[in-house]
């Protein structure tokens, strides 16, 4: 807990003043953006870095620092004004730049891009779910690797946040579980405004979010005035006593204040007029002929974060050398966990795992296999499911629960929240020294693509185990079977989705997911068993195929193919069974059969490697997915066939529902001959 | 208010027996399901059923029934063992084929396929927020056509719920909502058991779930017991007497009731053992020997919900028919909205509003007007958005706003709250005498996937308006750049995806949503102005082309063309200018500009006007979309060119961004150069 010593208020209210009219100014200059918060929300956002938190401009990196979470991110102008004031690499020219093509201070604020940004922010209730993840992460850190004298993870994850993220769902999931979790290092300021976009918030949020958050389990401080900075920080400071609740700062605020117009939503976004811009200022003491401001003396005093920072980061550091010496493993382990490497051998024991598998596996039974062979070598894998973590085999077993009474516990029970969980695992990522993994059914990706696009963007490491992934699910029905998610899921930059055909792809699978360290991983399996390919005797290539997303699964015989099947997961034996049959029927001709878990894998290989996969003159091409076909024309094209689903599934016992819907090898093969009867008309007639 | 005689103690018991074995039975017999549910809270199911619900079992679709919302849909074998019970058209060899291909009687309740089935239910959470909609319907509805002597809209909403629906996120935005809007005559019964399917709640579920209701503004009951039939039908009649507030019902239940292992999350799923089921009956009195057992005083007594229901809708039919001879206007504007058809003339006005529109207009622009427009004669629009109707031009102007004091208004401030909107517009269509629409960002479609999904699997009509469709917003950077939306919506079964290319495509869009009565539909709109196209002095065609979904826009000269751009939105203007280009260079050349609003439409048009618009042979293909190229391949194939998105955008301004990242006509026509040369060399060589 640290606090430094009051200046005068004077100073205070200049400082405040300098964040609150570079925004406003930024604004202005960009001619688009947020002000109205910034303004509002300045004096609030000032106690907590002035006087609170620990971090260190030079290193924003630091793992002990506090994490700060600007969850409205639409406010980012003030918190680019504090990152600024306080020394990080971010000038004031860049400032001037705000929302510029190339420049370090976009919309809304970006991970990876503008130093000092923890976690990316604008989709509303996002940021305050990701810092929930962030102080797990502390909290299981802590409980790991803090001994008696050495707290190695000991730091606060605050977040301001608005209306609008109160109102998301989201942020109710994360809070439920941060209540249930007594998640006592997080720190909330809410930024009571009582205005939003359209309306005051009375015509469209009467709840008492005070009483709200004392249901989750959480200590509520005010509302108190989000003006009054020694009301601020006494209440930071009960917040940072209370060690078992989270705790919420209820702070009133006034939208756009100073302002002609303040306290009225017109304030929320987009420029002002020149006139109200010189009025605000007059209003508030400040020149009204200067723009973009900063006084010598208010620079200085914030400045002093940098010494602050640097002398905080010292101490850790020292803390860190001693931890070393007396328990040198320890740290040698944290250390490899923290740069987010694979300790060596990480996959001994994969390759053994199903070498006398014979009996048919559904990919789930397999995943949970591997799953619990990597978590022995690798301490960082940190995760759970959504209330079903029996059913998509993604318990650790004998690692315990994660929970107020075990924060050591691997095993993370989100309850039936999807939403949350893919937000918290961004947030265990984001704050590092740990591997995430979340699990649910395929169908309930859709209730996580907003983080999981937030995780795709800022390019972090989450695995994403989704089992029961298509209607061979079964009796459960067209509610709980997967269609359209996997084309979906393909379609968001930098991700990257896998869907294995049997237990050996399944160990190939989790290799790239852990491997890729730079972006989130999709598994997409099955509940329902299917065979395991006996590649030997089935003249089956090895799996290690899978690595480059995509390979030659088989072929009838050498030379170039007639007709190359290609599928994914649980219709690659099926595509290699009508293969097979095909084969039969017509000798003389060259069946091959591709398989390929990730397009994005395979998309990335060489033209040579990619040609000789699929080559391109061969355009007899059928593609078999029990899911949505559009997108599969990538690797068939316009004249190849396409064996999907494109209607929703129906329930039924699920070898009943997987025929009716046409997924049998005489249908494989009725498409199959179909299009290489079209093509040969086609090449005849052309 | 409906209350019916108690019979004796003794027989209701044996008609709660009969629904609780009646499911285990179910579930047994298919080896699949949930009987827990079912088993536990049986009691609070018949009490609601037995002595309130206001139904007609041989008219399911009678508008002034109560609805009857199952939000744990998992447990509808508790729901069919009702509908059956109580005379609606289900047997019991429907019941015995649970879970079977071609039954009535899917893994989740699925509207449409079961008589009685109010929603598709089983994404937890969903149905809560539906229910929202369906009482929003009824106050709307009241509002409007009730008069002093004639309550023609007078019902409750009920649901069940379990612990699942209340950790969901999107319940909270729900209920937060529906709190808010003072919906007096929505009643939810809480399955309090305390397990769900890893864990007993408490180690996910700390919170107390009565103070977060009243914090919503709910009246929150109990919690009671949920096998005191006369506690709970008390707290019933005292949530139907509160006017102002929601209610919600706690009732404390047993999953499993009566098993061996009641009380315990392992009864959530699956069969049991038979000894186990054998044990479970006796326990509860009832004969172990048999199964599907009914009781005849039990049937004789729950089919008397035929004869009621029967005179309920006999004493409403009464009422309206003299409300229709006192109001014949209104009864006949309400019969039209009731049968969901669109008034004569209904689109009256429209094709003049862009005639003399010259200046570059956004797409929100303009169906902002054309949303104003089509209210004056369509009385049953009625929908709003998540905070961002100024932006998202979705206000009907002079229509007022829906809230407490005026339930009349047409305009509902959903809040920040994205998912539920995507519900209660479910709900609002499901309901029927309304035609709803939302509206938020293209980005925020994200949120909603859950609920539009759950509309394009009941085939119902939601028009779901989306603004701010691509990087071509500009400044609010990647977190607001819709990348992968528009390809990922187009995989949803039963959906249809709108996006027109200037004000008069605007039109034509609105009229295919508004005449889609057999699902869902999307409107994807810009937030930048672009060109509106001046179809007489650019040689171009009607914009009625699009009403088949993709027509040939532009074309050099007559005769088969060599080079096909084919685009989309806001990249028409783009491909027509790169076109004309392209002409200019190759005078000998036909080419060709096609937009294609809808794939869904043109897709199911005939072969030969396929054909027509995209000749298969012509293989220079290169389509224009500022979204992920994955997908296009389905018209352009293997060969064609992608002028396209497969990253994330930037932030800065508008025109900026999209030249930077490629969407320049100089662009467009290099791709088509190199596609032209490369097809050019393939045939050569080919």
């Amino acid at each position: 807990m640290q606090e430094v010593e009051q200046e005068s208020p004077e100073l205070d209210e200049r400082c405040i003043n300098t964040i609150r009219f570079l925004s406003l100014d930024m604004v202005q200059r960009a001619k688009s953006g947020h002000a109205g918060t910034p303004m509002g929300a300045a004096d609030m956002a000032y106690v907590l870095w002035d006087r609170f938190l620990k971090h260190n401009p030079r290193d924003p990196g630091w793992v002990d620092r506090d994490r700060f979470i600007l969850s409205q991110g639409h406010a980012c102008a003030m918190l680019y004004s504090l990152l600024f004031l306080t020394g990080y690499d971010l000038s004031l020219d860049e400032l001037r730049n705000f929302r510029q093509w190339g420049s370090k201070t976009p919309g809304h604020p970006e991970y990876g891009l503008t130093p000092g940004v923890s976690v990316t922010t604008g989709p509303l209730g996002q940021g305050f779910a990701h810092g929930v993840g962030m102080a797990i992460a502390e909290k299981w850190l802590g409980d790991h690797y803090n001994r008696d004298d050495y707290k190695i993870f000991d730091h606060f994850t605050y977040a301001t946040c608005s209306d609008g993220d109160m109102q998301e769902g989201v942020t109710s999931e994360a809070a439920s579980l941060a209540g249930t979790l007594h998640l006592g290092k997080l720190i909330y300021l809410y930024d009571d405004n009582g205005a939003q976009i359209d309306t005051s918030t009375d015509v469209t949020f009467g709840e008492n979010v005070a009483e709200r958050f004392r249901a989750y389990g959480w200590q509520v401080l005010g509302p108190i005035s989000g003006v009054e900075l020694d009301a601020m920080s006494s209440a930071i400071k009960d917040a940072q006593r209370e060690t078992e609740r989270p705790s919420l700062i209820i702070c009133r605020t006034m939208i756009g204040r100073y302002a002609p117009k303040e306290g009225i939503h017109v304030m929320h976004s987009d420029p002002i007029p020149d006139e109200e811009v010189k009025a605000a200022k007059q209003n508030a003491n400040w020149p009204a002929d200067k723009t973009f401001y900063v006084p010598d003396d208010v620079l200085s005093h914030m400045r002093r974060a940098v010494e602050r920072g640097r002398k905080e980061e010292a101490r850790w550091d020292e803390t860190f050398q001693k931890y070393s010496s007396d328990y040198p493993e320890l740290a040698e382990r944290l250390k490899v966990q923290l740069r987010g490497d694979l300790p060596a051998n990480w996959d001994a024991g994969l390759d053994e795992l199903f070498t006398s598998a014979k009996d048919p596996m559904a990919t789930r039974e397999a995943s949970g296999k591997i799953l619990n062979t990597i978590a022995e070598r690798v301490h960082a894998l940190f995760g759970g499911s959504a209330d079903v973590g029996s059913s998509t085999k993604s318990v650790l077993t004998g690692y315990g629960d994660f929970g107020w009474h075990e924060y050591a516990g691997h095993n993370i029970h989100f309850g039936v929240r999807e939403h949350a969980m893919g937000c918290i695992a961004g947030g265990l990522a984001l704050h590092g020294g740990v591997i995430p993994y979340t699990a649910t059914y395929f169908n309930f990706s859709d209730y996580m693509r907003p983080p999981m696009r937030l995780a795709a963007m800022q390019k972090i490491r989450v695995i994403y185990i989704f089992s029961h992934d298509s209607i061979g699910l079964g009796q459960d029905g067209p509610t709980h079977q997967p269609v359209e998610q996997l084309m979906g899921l393909r379609e968001i930059p930098n991700m990257t989705v896998l869907r294995p055909a049997d237990p050996s792809e399944t160990v190939e699978a989790w290799r790239l997911a852990m491997r890729n360290s730079n972006g989130p991983t999709v598994l997409v399996l099955t509940r329902q068993k299917i065979p395991v390919i006996d590649r030997e005797k089935e003249n089956c290539s090895s799996a290690e195929g899978a690595r480059r997303g995509g390979y030659v699964l088989w072929s009838s015989k050498e030379g170039d193919p007639s007709l190359i099947l290609i599928a994914t997961g649980s219709e690659v034996h099926l595509a290699l069974e009508a293969g097979k049959r095909l084969a039969e029927e017509r000798p003389d001709e060259t069946i091959r059969v591709v398989s390929i878990p990730s397009w994005e894998v395979f998309d990335k290989q060489s033209k040579e490697y990619k040609e000789s996969v699929l080559p391109h003159n061969v355009r007899a091409r059928v593609s078999v997915e029990a899911g949505a076909t559009i997108g599969w024309e990538h690797y068939v094209g316009l004249d190849g066939g396409k064996v999907g689903l494109d209607r929703f599934g129906a329930s039924g016992p699920s070898e009943v529902v997987y025929q009716k819907l046409g997924f049998t090898p005489e249908h494989v093969m009725q498409v199959a001959n179909e299009t290489m009867q079209r093509i040969r008309n086609q090449e005849g007639g052309g």
